[in-house]
């Protein structure tokens, strides 16, 4: 065992640092491993000594000995009698066989950073009630049974849910039992748990509102579906469209159609439950602004209206904010139990915190009082909106002004989509043209959609709205297509 | 118009209550609404007239009418020049079509309520750092910029990621990249990820550890893979054994094997590093109670040995609690697009104020304070353990117990696991068999498990551990099979 290492050992630049603030033993563990990682010290290299390794570094012998015992026993060396301790063999620094790693793909387009953001579906951050939020996640965590922090049912907690059936049925015209009720992670992943049960129960092809967020298509694909774009006009979605497709299952918005802004109209909603049981279909309500009406009080929930029909989403996402990540589900109760499958098999649930936290915030009225307050917010938005309209659009229309944080511009005869939509963006003004939203079915072509913007208000400050709208004005005026 | 409708509307019960705190206006709405869906309204008959009704409840005739006009507007009632207002043909109470309505299901076998649980996998819920994580949420709450109350990114929240990867290198020997840290709702929620993504890159066969969760296997067919079980020794999984089932993915514990708690051995761990390079194949770490090592340093993470074939994943549900619903997954690069994939098609993420609070919690030293703490309280419950199984078990054997908070007790010859089991249960101890750990797989038959106890002590008391090893221990002596 004579073997001289003094020349393996620097050229690993095998040192520790006393002012590091790590602890030697840590050091040494990190350097052999960094070496052995990098390729300086290669499979079936001997390690020298410890009692050289120690001199060297200045370090006690046992501190280097541990270390030693530590990379035996996560398999970065081997320790044979005899012949010391040396690299095991077959790690990946020496393989030219290991799969390349790709750099990181660039992320999906998002929109620019803009001094002016009308994306869609975001409500006022600033707004966000800090205050009664945190107040009332240390409520729920002075009040939380030890025995909460484990990991809970899978329906959720079942006081949100007695919470949320009562919101439902209150503000919402809705029909709710809290046992069929669901709390999830955002409308996204109900959207996701409910497509999969429903699949599990048979339904083949869904229809999705056209134009509609696009994403829906990929989700619903996801999950096992075809899917099929059912027009949208002033009342909402086509019920005759829809049967037509042979879908047995449709993804609504009935409060709010987005983007275009349509309230579904109550023929429209009487022809949905008479299709429904004609197929024994499902409809999906995305309800998932309603609480924001200024004319009146908001058009009650379509799951009110025939609860066996209808699953019902909902998220505190344009109430409070998206970072929230709570939703819930109110189902009929032939699905709850597939529901509950896809929910188990993909998750163990929502932070049980803010499941107590939303609870009572919902049941002390601060929910309540935070919703009175945006919503005059929004009001004054929404009126600053169509004033600028007005003043820089002339020729443009609005529609989807009842409700909700966003509203369709149809743009002036002759004026480009696309073009208004780059301009703005090379002028700080982020806002999505209406082609984006045109799903992508299985079926034939369909009627072009007319060029439009989608005007999200709800995170935009009136100054703002006025600044923006004289942006997309300024090019549209122009830009008109003279054709 | 003459009709006369006083012999509908008391028939109807329809009233109002003036001492309800609840507006009159939604009080008529809701009756109404409750007497279409009850059938008391069928379709096609006519409401009284706004007068009439206004009349009978003695409230104005203007909030009748808007009380219609609602109703109108949700689809319940139809409105006809010369007719009076109706209700809508089609509604459901009408039909005798319906779908059967099940009773919901009893929910999924859970342990009973017991006076001592040995439940698997719960850490100890009285410790949880309440006033940390309140705090923490507090400073997040102050210190987020409103921006990032939106959706946030797939990837999770860049300044906790960084926090992630820099906490799996230095405590758990890693070599994770901020860059490839995803953050994920939990353990199951990054398994479903990554799983999807290997189907997607055309892994289609997983090794699962047997004994192990079972849950796995179902996780592992949904996600459209299927499922091969690999048995376990004292040296963790048996390598040669996952080769020949032809996978090209494997799920491991090697910290502290789940249920058997043995520590992947170092030979093992340079065998399955050759294995994934030699079919091109990865291996799932879930590194799930690692940081609980007591006789030593703990083993470092295998994701450090070779991080282009392991994707590691972690949560803080060992650490801090299940409810809080935080995990991550440490990817090689190739994975990282596939995983990020279906994430956004299932989620938009884990709650941003949580990973805020997390990442200021580990940064600040609050989270190893507390892992020392519980440390020290998991090494004083797995000493109780070990002195009332030599007190009241005398024949049985322990493994696992350098590591985590369960550990495997294999009973005495001839006692049989499922009447132990039961009879526990009958005398308020929680406790799980062996034989639940079996993993449901396609290959053929197995060799039996030996009849053993899994057992968890994280979250109960000293005190209570040697109560309930007591019951174990009465039966056992009791109930040796004297074949």
């Amino acid at each position: 065992m004579a073997v001289d290492f003094t020349g393996v050992v620097p050229e690993l630049s095998l040192a520790v640092d006393r002012s590091a603030g790590v602890p030697l033993g840590q050091q040494v563990q990190e350097t052999l491993r960094a070496a052995i990682r990098a390729g300086r010290l290669r499979s079936g290299e001997r390690l020298p000594s410890t009692r050289q390794l120690a001199d060297q570094l200045g370090v006690s012998r046992g501190l280097v000995v541990s270390a030693y015992e530590q990379l035996l026993a996560e398999g970065y060396v081997v320790a044979e009698v005899g012949s010391g301790t040396r690299v095991a063999e077959g790690l990946a620094a020496d393989r030219d066989t290991d799969p390349p790693d790709l750099p990181a793909e660039p992320p999906p387009d998002p929109l620019p950073v803009a001094r002016i953001d009308f994306g869609y579906g975001v409500p006022d951050l600033r707004a966000f009630p800090t205050r009664d939020w945190l107040w009332a996640l240390g409520d729920a965590l002075k009040t939380l049974p030890t025995a909460d922090l484990g990991d809970g049912s899978a329906e959720g907690d079942d006081h949100l849910r007695a919470v949320l059936a009562g919101y439902h049925r209150r503000v919402r015209a809705g029909c709710a039992d809290p046992a069929d009720t669901i709390v999830v992670g955002g409308f996204r992943q109900g959207l996701t748990f409910v497509l999969g049960a429903l699949a599990a129960h048979g339904i083949d092809r869904i229809g999705l509102e056209d134009p509609g967020p696009r994403e829906h298509d990929h989700i619903a694909r996801r999950a096992g579906l075809r899917v099929s774009a059912v027009p949208v006009d002033a009342e909402g979605v086509r019920v005759d469209d829809l049967r037509a497709t042979g879908a047995r299952a449709v993804l609504l918005t009935p409060a709010h159609q987005c983007p275009t802004g349509a309230v579904l109209g109550p023929t429209r909603r009487q022809q949905l439950v008479e299709w429904a049981h004609e197929v024994d279909g499902v409809i999906l309500e995305d309800d998932y602004d309603a609480e924001f009406r200024y004319d009146r009080q908001p058009v009650g929930s379509l799951q009110g209206l025939s609860p066996d029909r209808v699953v019902a989403l909902g998220s505190v996402s344009k109430t409070l904010a998206p970072a929230l990540r709570i939703g819930w589900v109110f189902t009929p109760r032939r699905f709850r139990a597939g529901i509950l499958t896809e929910k188990s098999l993909s998750c163990r649930g929502v932070p049980q915190l803010d499941q107590v936290a939303l609870a009572r915030l919902v049941e002390t009225g601060r929910f309540d009082r935070h919703l009175r307050k945006v919503r005059e917010s929004y009001r004054r938005r929404r009126d600053a909106l169509v004033e600028a309209v007005a003043e820089h659009l002339p020729g443009a229309t609005i529609t989807g002004l009842d409700a909700g944080h966003h509203v369709l511009l149809r743009l002036p005869a002759g004026v480009d989509e696309a073009g208004v939509v780059s301009h703005a963006r090379a002028e700080g003004v982020a806002v999505r043209g209406l082609g984006d939203y045109r799903v992508t079915a299985d079926d034939a072509a369909r009627e072009p959609l007319p060029p439009a913007l989608v005007i999200g208000f709800g995170n935009v400050t009136t100054r703002q709205i006025r600044d923006g709208v004289a942006v997309l004005g300024r090019w549209s005026v122009g830009h008109v297509d003279k054709a």
